[in-house]
């Protein structure tokens, strides 16, 4: 859900405190486009259906990245298709400036707006990734995005490959739920709060919470070698997903910057194992990451100069966490390699 | 030499590349005004004399920081006294507002640029520190900082401590200017080079040229415990004042993140062992540091929001370079704990 600039400053800060705007289309795919398995239907149902979709993301955006992971995990490729951004947009939306013709091929668009417009042509907020849109109108069904990959887990089951986990247990819920949102409001926001605050108070403030939060999560994975336990959940991609960005953008950008992720021992480690697991270092370009953070936001970084640090080859290094039990994919498989099409990672990008 | 914005941005990046305006009041202060010890004289010479002379500061500024350091070394506190400024200076000028009234209380000015003026009432450059200034005439003797330090340890020998270190020795100077060379064009300039260059391509070349330079340092350390051998020495010195604010300030607001400071074994134990060092440590304020670049560089940081971090506890962690052997004094001794008025440092400001 990382907007475009023009909502960015529209609806973010209010007093001096970073506020996320979290109106979104509301709509869910369901299975027939019933009731949904999980919550409520707050806006429209459609249909779970193989090949009816496209999943549009960023690899730069963490919250695009929630959903390539879940995608790529559960095996969906094939059901749902993928359209890539740019990682740099305008302050009009995210672009496929890196398809053929500077368009996405299966759309035809040049940038996510249209997809928007297609929707609702006086569309007023961002327009996010991830989005999944419906290919036939080529307009957009939801940008909802906590509720994007749950639906993945819970509506599309009849498309999951072999030996897909299980991320969201129906018997851990109740845990999870909390962890997550724990998550959510305090780590993966808790970094904009940091890097978007309006004042030094309201800095301060964000930044003691971000780090007692990680501090919290920290001691919780101390023992455990996922954040439920033995195996992954979606709540170990939601943390992945901003414990990747943080020292090659956070730390600096963001001035989250008490330690690097490398100094605070069972997060690196932890990190470090989720990299190295099919599906999840595969979808993480590095390159793109820093390039959207650095040269979108130029009221925190007027030069839009990308810093070439910080060496990453150290994500690659061993992690020992295997020693603590466990097995990434319970009674599951790990996914393939990453399909053809869709290696659109530099190899540059990657550790 | 840290300058005003003023200067910065008149005379600092041509081309995508920063270089450092070097022309500075030449002035030398010498044994009777004679000729000096060192060198050519380039401007007047004026005569070493306790108590005609005022140091003028900034905590923040690594060149004034180096001359804070030598003066202390060498015991000349009680010949040459010394006025702080505040860490936040504004176009015009560094300013007193740390003093009684805001105002240095010996010269009387609020801001240092009056000493310039006194002198050369139409001053075209950068507003200096350090700088040498008549207390009498209240007047810029020089501000030509390479020099400052230098003339004490070879023009003010009357007036050092007994058991005052060489820190200048004649046997080494050939090396030793080499090897200052190196710390000034590659390191101490280096990083300046890296957070005002003028483009993409200039900030990734000074990158490589800074890091290439700490590595071949970090080399010629590895098993000596000071630059020159076995004791401290100015290359010491002036390689300490860019590493103790390597971590606080230009990892990220500077873009010098291949990594920080605290990973790079030999270059953070030995900075870590010079910190310890009565003279080094206690001259650090780590506070002052980090308003000065955050607030003063919002062409860098348009917030003027200052990071919180990095926790700096660890500055006083074991070092163990006292292995390699060596004596940081060689025949000399310790200086004692900074002298009661100068002692400004706040206590949140140390390690």
């Amino acid at each position: 859900m990382t907007e475009t600039d023009n909502s960015t400053k529209g609806s973010y800060v209010t007093g001096d405190e970073f506020n996320r705007d979290m109106n979104y289309i509301p709509d869910r795919i369901t299975r027939n486009g019933g009731a949904p398995v999980l919550g409520e239907a707050a806006g429209k149902t459609w249909p779970v259906e193989a090949g009816r979709y496209r999943l549009v993301v960023a690899w730069a955006c963490p919250w695009a990245n929630r959903a390539i992971i879940v995608r790529r995990l559960l095996g969906l490729e094939d059901a749902i298709s993928m359209a890539i951004c740019g990682p740099v947009h305008d302050k009009r939306s995210w672009t496929f400036d890196n398809g053929p013709d500077g368009k996405d091929p299966v759309l035809g668009y040049e940038r996510l707006q249209q997809a928007y417009f297609a929707r609702y042509p006086d569309y007023p907020r961002g327009i996010t990734v991830p989005a999944m849109v419906d290919i036939e109108t080529k307009s957009v069904v939801t940008n909802d995005f906590p509720w994007i990959t749950l639906d993945f887990s819970t509506e599309w089951t009849e498309f999951h490959r072999d030996g897909a986990p299980e991320l969201y247990p129906e018997k851990l819920r109740d845990e999870m739920d909390e962890v997550m949102k724990l998550i959510f409001t305090e780590i993966n926001n808790g970094v904009y709060r940091c890097g978007f605050a309006g004042s030094q108070a309201g800095y301060d403030k964000a930044y003691d919470r971000l780090f007692s939060a990680l501090d919290k999560i920290s001691a919780r994975l101390e023992n455990r070698r996922y954040l439920m336990g033995e195996t992954i959940t979606e709540a170990d991609v939601r943390l992945f997903t901003t414990l990747a960005r943080f020292d090659p953008v956070y730390h600096g950008h963001f001035k989250t910057n008490r330690s690097k992720l490398t100094e605070i021992p069972v997060l690196w480690a932890y990190a470090r194992d989720l990299f190295q697991t099919p599906g999840f270092g595969d979808t993480i370009n590095f390159t793109d990451i820093k390039r959207h953070y650095y040269e979108v936001h130029t009221d925190l970084n007027p030069t839009r100069i990308v810093p070439k640090g910080p060496d990453l080859a150290n994500w690659l290094t061993p992690h020992h966490r295997e020693e603590l039990g466990g097995n990434p994919f319970g009674d599951g498989t790990a996914p393939g390699p990453i399909t053809r099409t869709e290696e659109q990672v530099p190899e540059s990008g990657r550790a």
